[in-house]
């Protein structure tokens, strides 16, 4: 699996590298960014995987996300994907911020015409960590999983999938219950079909209620981000951690909205918060 | 003069607001962004003004310069300016990155079709701190300069020229000699025109050698820049500084470039050091 590096920029010490490959799950050139802090040679340090949400690439947070220092004070590498396939050939909805390319909502679509490429499930689970391994100093044993809004929701969602892979799950305004939102539903119908009980694989909340358990669980929510009610609704989560007996940390952050202002705001302590719990 | 806020988020308990207006020396709508951090009602805070480089707007620093945490730690107010007038009817040099618009090099141009709008430096001195103190709780008495590139040249001569408002100045790799540089000799010669005497009051290396005096001067250099040797020279400010008995600060900082992950890396550390000075 070649990769190719399209930036490699030094930062804090470390650095911060952009990268492109030709990947078999999507069947498309996917490009990620995977900040490495400084280390000793030798050394393997632990991952935190960041997952963007809709309209996102990898830039977003690479950009705006400020957390390179943390990274480097804690001796962490942090993966950011992209949201979606990319590329001419890659069907999409070019008029919906909120399906097709930007909004793969870490799903492996079933339903024509979208199965083809839109494997992001596939992609984050088994294609990129593979790559993450052989590239870079990464200690596979020790691994996190955080991201935003629609990531919030593919970090929550792959974290309980694969408890063995991920220590610790945080998300910064996730959705948490698709199922029962207008994005997650119109997504999910179209992705993965009419039959709702296939959706709950890609539902944190269903998950939870199927039995899936998190140990380390943190979830940061702004008290003024727009889409609270109607999309995002963390009670839901803490209510159904609360049935399963999980002690999820799901804090409200008073005047915070949606924006990267606020994910900046409390990405440092996301960072410190894994580094603790990957040693 | 009023002002429109174009936004306004919570960030590190504080607000980054971005804000235009039209502007009487421009004659043009102009926007800016300005970090207030959180402080106690009735207070007025130091203010540190950050000037762009070329191609930039407000909005470069504001998403990637990562100054919030620190200004909001230090209690420094952080104004962004755009680098030039903006508009339709502004004249621009579309095919040359380095001039015209993004390009503006913080002069007031005396050459036509320039002088009219070009007037950077005019709108940096005097306009917009009085739009800022109106508007902000700014103590304009504490304020500090610094700046990026084209920028760290906008800061070093603003700062220069007018030691009673600046107590403090630094630069991220700045063009210190315009002058004797390529992307200076072009700004300059068509700005200002062809009597390289009038480019003095433009070139901060002309200004100590004429006898400007900073008594608080940082600026940090990536070693792996790739306009260090053609436009920044940082050796030109160092003698010049020399001669004239000035003891600046000038940090060759090995293997960064010239990107906003070096501005980033180092940001913090110059919020602290204007805070340090702005008391």
């Amino acid at each position: 699996m070649t990769i190719e590096y399209l930036s490699q920029n030094l930062a804090f010490e470390g650095t911060q590298h952009v990268c492109s490959h030709r990947s078999r799950e999507t069947g498309t050139d996917m490009t990620f960014s995977v900040y490495v802090p400084p280390h000793m040679p030798g050394i393997k340090l632990p991952v935190l995987w960041y997952l963007s949400g809709l309209t996102c690439t990898h830039a977003n947070v690479t950009e705006k996300g400020e957390y390179r220092k943390a990274c480097a004070e804690h001796g962490i590498i942090f993966v950011a994907p992209d949201t979606s396939p990319r590329g001419d050939d890659v069907p999409d909805a070019t008029e919906e911020y909120d399906f097709g390319k930007g909004a793969g909502f870490y799903v492996d679509a079933t339903q024509d015409p979208w199965s083809r490429h839109y494997r992001m499930r596939s992609y984050i689970e088994n294609e990129l960590p593979e790559i993450i391994a052989e590239n870079f100093p990464a200690d596979m044993a020790r691994q996190g999983i955080t991201g935003h809004s629609m990531g919030g929701h593919g970090a929550l969602t792959i974290g309980l999938r694969n408890p063995g892979r991920f220590r610790s799950i945080s998300a910064f305004a996730p959705i948490v219950a698709p199922s029962q939102v207008p994005w997650g539903e119109k997504a999910l119908a179209r992705y993965i079909g009419d039959d709702r009980a296939a959706w709950r694989e890609y539902d944190a909340v269903a998950l939870i209620e199927d039995g899936a358990r998190a140990e380390h669980l943190l979830v940061d929510q702004g008290t003024a981000d727009n889409f609270l009610e109607d999309q995002l609704k963390p009670s839901l989560l803490a209510m159904a951690c609360a049935k399963a007996g999980m002690m999820p940390e799901i804090r409200m952050q008073s005047g915070y909205d949606h924006s990267y202002y606020f994910i900046a705001t409390f990405m440092a302590e996301h960072v410190a918060w894994h580094a603790e719990r990957l040693g």
